[in-house]
């Protein structure tokens, strides 16, 4: 069966996707338990150093999604094969719910489980936003991790950078998701569905996109992937 | 004599777990005395700073463990020799200890020496949690340096980031130990010993978790374990 | 034309710098907007991180200038070809100028869109110090990045790190500008060019500073120079 | 003549020490004018930031060491030439006092220069705990940058983060100079010499410490040492 053929790389992006979505929406959780202790750049740096760390202890086995629209723009862009797509976002969904599932036993229902919500409800803002941020998420995965002409191994120290910036820049405004996975745990779980729709409609939208412009920059995208997995 | 056989390791496990805990539990104190200049963000990144500096300083000499858990685990993952077991223990509680008596001595007894405690002494929430959370580190600590399939060097960062992150968004709830010697060195000293004992259990359980579901990702585990020593 | 044989590195440069610019003036607006919820220090971990990102992401493709103070100085260096300095100025000046429009249009017109002005209006400490602040970036760039002694893949750690310090330790005196077109986006967005032209000669100046004296630490500076495009 | 057989290394270490002492005190004078925006967190990192990317751009012209206990230290482990230790030093003692001059310069007499003084007078506690952080500072700086066993290229990493957290952890108590010329530089400029001379024998002896220390981590320590120059 198709599901099985890649049951470790599934097991790593489920125990990736959950250890982000502990980490970094539970930081965001006890930042409100502590009275704001860990405050909003320790919360970025949270997002920021957990995607970093992850990259370098499961890229060599699942490639280090966690993150529905980064697994659709590989596919996209020819390098991932389209019979892994759905079993790797049901194992970052279930990731990231069972994250959720253990904040809420463990910290009890505060800070919405880290939901994110636009600013001020201004959806559209937001769906804009979020766009532009995926875009440049993925373009910086393109650059440093997928092209080989980039040096080798600083990847996850590129990739962590940006989801800590763009944490720390856009998350007063859109609470800077970037990934559907990350929203949909704590809304799920806290069952805060407002505006879901858009951090499953910009991400991806802008991941899209960012292969879109990326192949701009070679003679032959293909010629230009890193030999992976 | 078996302990002598590792004497140079032995050296450099207490040279190192001294370097930790005088850095780490160091800046608590200074946080409290400094009138909170230092603030929680600053101390987890010292913890996390300190962890990743020892890596590159003596991962080459003694695998830069640092933690009785971290060795029980390489132990049970079949990597590390049982017969160098105690004497890395015994040199990583030599070296915390001494570290708490160095701080004491210089600064005073303040902040009951950095111990950890758990939040309004719930001790079964903690003792969930720093399970989790030890589990995330030695899991990053198989994947990104045990693992030779991950690109050479950046363990030292990606392990660095991993006790950073989780003393930011953990340390106000559980202490964020990981360790059971970072919270011997001031429970000796300080002479709190209240529920100490979870700070050895979470730990080592939540170690040997990482091994058991890191197995899960390679065909032959040990095909997979770097030649470091 | 000539202005067309560098069309990819044109647009690496375009995109790279909307990026440099939108994460970094946007976190001074966001700032504003969150009531400082950024801080000070945030806003130039945004600027330093973004640096170091696209390092990895395009320099293997442009070179990752996206600062004509950068481009004039390579130039001067003579490792940068005279026929594309122009391409690369356009080119840069479009993608800060896209970015400020794109901050105006989806977050409005707060923090004078991130324009640079010196404290007090002390226009000749501003220019001083912006020389010695792009001094000091030029000569990172050359020793960590285009010196090929120096240890492969480190140069958007240390440029990163060098933009990050700089915003941290000037930002309140200079706006550590650093970049022309860095300043020139939300200037003309704003219409806000106040003293808009120091912020041109002085990191021209420095970043030339910079090369002169870099010169003096080899034989042959033709030597050194790392074979990166 | 001697002190012109490294000419070149001169440069470099008077350099670099400039940039070094201008970004690192600088910080501390901006953070009063600025009534405390860059934080004490932000300095020290700033000190760490500057180590960091001052050792990739000059590593590999003259060791990257800006401090006389790193060169004597060098010089007492056999890997550096008595005959250029006084020309380091000489040369990181006159760029740190221009450093100074050029700080008080361009942003006046404020926070005296960002001289080094022991919290509450007390010289004792302070002799002790900067001979403990320089022990600390060159036990990593010979674990990570000299010995040939650790990966090469994370020196830069391992010794800014080894600074950037001791400023954060010990700079509230002793002011973490662990430099004699860092702490030279402002002492001239704005005439406070009180307690000066701890700042000169703490650092020295603890270099040499770290010293005795690390030869006992290998059998033969010559056999170890990087080929650096």
């Amino acid at each position: 069966m198709t599901l099985f053929a890649c049951r470790r790389e599934a097991i790593a992006e489920a125990v990736g996707t959950f250890i982000l979505v502990f980490a970094g929406t539970g930081a965001v959780m006890v930042n409100q338990i502590s009275d704001g202790a860990v405050t909003h750049l320790g919360v970025s740096f949270v997002f920021g150093a957990v995607v970093a760390a992850l990259i370098y202890t499961l890229g060599h086995i699942s490639g280090a999604h966690f993150n529905p629209a980064v697994t659709l723009a590989f596919w996209a862009s020819g390098f991932f094969p389209r019979k892994h797509v759905i079993a790797y976002i049901l194992a970052q969904s279930f990731g990231a719910v069972v994250a959720s599932v253990a904040l809420l036993a463990s910290l009890g229902p505060v800070a919405n489980l880290g939901a994110t919500l636009p600013l001020n409800d201004n959806w559209l803002q937001s769906l804009v936003l979020e766009t532009i941020l995926t875009f440049i998420l993925m373009f910086v995965i393109l650059g440093s991790g997928l092209d080989r002409r980039a040096p080798i191994g600083f990847a996850g120290v590129a990739i962590g950078l940006t989801v800590g910036l763009e944490a720390a820049f856009m998350g007063p405004i859109t609470g800077a998701s970037m990934n559907p996975v990350r929203s949909l745990g704590p809304a799920l779980v806290s069952g805060l569905w407002q505006h879901h729709w858009l951090y499953w409609v910009a991400p991806i939208l802008g991941a899209q996109l960012a292969v879109l412009i990326y192949r701009q920059l070679s003679n032959n995208f293909q010629d230009i992937i890193r030999d992976i997995t």
